[in-house]
């Protein structure tokens, strides 16, 4: 370790360089407790010193690609131009192939394991134009263990791309077509009207993102019944947080352009006992009216926030499905 | 989406460019669990590349703007010259108004919500020389939602300050003195001389800083009774740390200047059961030696912290105020 | 405060400058709860614009002075060239002192105090050609309190380095000979072969690193006994996650080279029960086959992960020594 760490060390201040990109935007599950994510910096720094680096999140749950390709689709459209790099790897170590997936003709390139967490956001700026599997050495760090291929090898990936090497000299060309892809739940609409949906995203505020996009109820009215978990709920549709009333839930357009349940300055998650996953089924209120009818079968108020009134909430027998 | 990705992602690394400021400081409580802050970093990094942001925080408590507006106080005399973000919104998409500060005449800008948030820190920089509401949607991202200025309205703001564009461009001057007012709680000495502070700032060590200037005690003795919650202690006048006998509280000026109460390598706040907004009496302790002889009311040992002896220790009946 | 933070805050952008190191690698136990590290990192840009600040961690738990050393030796050999700042400090305010540590001849420098923090990665590097106590005040802030020399003392002497400041600049020459040395525990061989080790490094995934190199157990075979805390298990030798049977252990080389216990896609620590610091003896499973038979005392069920099935593991009378 000693001749390596002193070489890498060594004191020269950066040459100018005329990069092909200048920014990497990087997410990952790696969190910030543990020096992960410092050191896929450091190796992309002393590959490609002018490189600005963009932490998008790396508090992705550990393992859950599905949350890492969404968050990567939330935001990609804000990207800064040039390479995002992604890793979500539960498979690191195995067969699965480490990709880098070009996208509008090489105006960007996205680098990570193939197993779906790019396969979003890719598919949101127009699909995949070019791919190839990360397999030339040359490009890629000595490997140290099998457990931690962002440093040994997505990382120099990106890093030499932003330095301006082709794609095709970090590896071997793929079709695009045996990409691994992102599997999204897509919101079904019942005979009856009701849309069957999933909660997408629980973000910080508790607020619940769904796969619903709200053309799709724009000829409802102003109450909405929310049922999910063991709750049923009447939701007003409203324009901003402060239009729930208190104790209410509110659905609304989020920042995404997608439907959200939310509290007013409280966790929609919380109130509701909803999570990422959960199904939700929306249905207008007035055309159904005798839900209203259905049975109590109560709930002790010390699981309630205090301050929460909570009209309107019915426990429901059956999961909705 | 995908056009509009495609566009963003494209590939020219950024040119050079002469900037008026070429840092943005920035603060939230957006946390980092989600992509957020990440989002906001790219929009600026899209707009005006050569600005380098600097996180002072994301972790202020959802919607706590006087914890946000504390911790920008505590931070701006160290700020690197530039521009200040700082986005801390619980009225997000209502009528409060996103502004523009300007002081020192234009020397630096503080950008964010017009609910206080700026106003302790604009305060400490000597005051406002301008503001401008930030109404002018050229200088903005088109909306999804309400839910997001951060993003589509802040952080454009705070970008294009950075690459020259005017303060008066981005919106309509308002008078400094129309801008919401930042509340700060003040000390009281009452007649006996006792003073009423209150805990401003619960550290991650657990230190609890006060409202109160070392000067205000500078002609009291050693040993000064605390009072906060339940609990009535003694605490010693300290210069660092490691002067607090374990087990015993030290009162000590702390990094921003005022007067903390501390646990050499422990959490005075978890020793005390104290929280930020939380009310402490300090008194001299020799000038009111008939408060050591109050009543004890117990307190079972198991809630104690191991090792600590919690001498001087004496339960109120009420509060103090 | 007044003056002083209109001055810092004046907006002439960065007059470009030469550097002698153009990146701070900067690992800490301050959190990012609060503003301490954006403030130190604020105080580094004043000084020296053109630095490039990277994060290694900043979630080291408060104080654990062996954790951040850790941390950083683990790191250090995939650092970008240029000045490592290093505060894990709880003696800040005591006579311990603050240091610069030169490496290689003045390839690198690292910073922080002299409590050991800095010692293992010195080590891994090559070791100290130099050192000085930071006892210049003219390269200092101004103190505010004692509480936080990482901004008044430690920041301002890594960005001064940066801009070519000479080492000797900063204070007072000190032989390396007379500095803390790390304290790193060394495996340990009985008579039997067994190893007895202890966990270095519970990582955010849950995987126990041990102070043990694979090339000990090379000549072991496939199944070896793991003991630790209460719980006496058989890991299988593994080469990546994917090898461990679901609900068994696996050892494998880490990404940092030595070996680990780990479970595929779940928490060693959990299971175990395991933390930084605590003993674990590994003995080859073939030359010790009356393990096997060793008494089960039982464990109940529901302190056991769903789903796991936790063949082979045995309950001890005693702790391992």
């Amino acid at each position: 370790m000693t001749d390596r760490g002193a070489q890498q060390l060594r004191g020269e201040a950066a040459v100018s360089q005329a990069l092909a990109f200048d920014t990497i935007s990087f997410l990952t599950d790696h969190g910030t407790k543990d020096e992960f994510v410092g050191v896929v910096k450091s190796v992309i720094r002393t590959i490609t010193p002018g490189v600005a680096v963009i932490d998008i999140t790396h508090e992705i749950e550990p393992h859950d690609v599905r949350a890492g390709g969404l968050a990567l689709a939330r935001s990609v459209q804000y990207l800064a131009p040039g390479v995002v790099l992604a890793v979500v790897d539960p498979g690191v170590g195995t067969e699965r192939k480490g990709v880098v997936i070009e996208v509008a003709d090489g105006a960007a390139y996205l680098v990570g394991p193939d197993n779906g967490v790019l396969a979003p956001a890719v598919s949101i700026v127009g699909g995949a134009t070019g791919a190839v599997v990360l397999d030339n050495p040359e490009y890629q760090l000595p490997r140290v263990g099998t457990t931690f291929d962002g440093r040994d090898i997505f990382a120099p990936a990106a890093a030499h791309l932003c330095a301006g090497v082709p794609m095709d000299a970090l590896g071997t060309r793929i079709d695009p077509s045996q990409l691994v892809p992102g599997v999204l739940p897509v919101s079904q609409t019942a005979d009856d009207g009701a849309i069957s949906a999933e909660v997408l995203w629980v973000d910080r505020f508790g607020n619940l993102q769904l796969n619903v996009d709200p053309a799709e109820i724009e000829t409802w009215g102003e109450a909405i019944e929310v049922s999910g978990g063991r709750v049923k709920r009447t939701a007003a549709r409203i324009a901003t947080f402060a239009e729930v009333p208190t104790g209410s839930l509110g659905l609304m357009v989020d920042s995404s352009g997608l439907l959200a349940i939310v509290v007013d300055r409280s966790s929609a998650a919380f109130e509701l006992e909803l999570d990422e996953g959960d199904a939700v089924v929306l249905r207008a209120f007035e055309g159904n009216p005798s839900v209203s009818t259905s049975v109590q079968l109560g709930r002790t108020k010390s699981a309630r926030p205090t301050g929460a009134s909570f009209e309107n909430e019915e426990l429901l027998c059956d999961p909705p499905s």
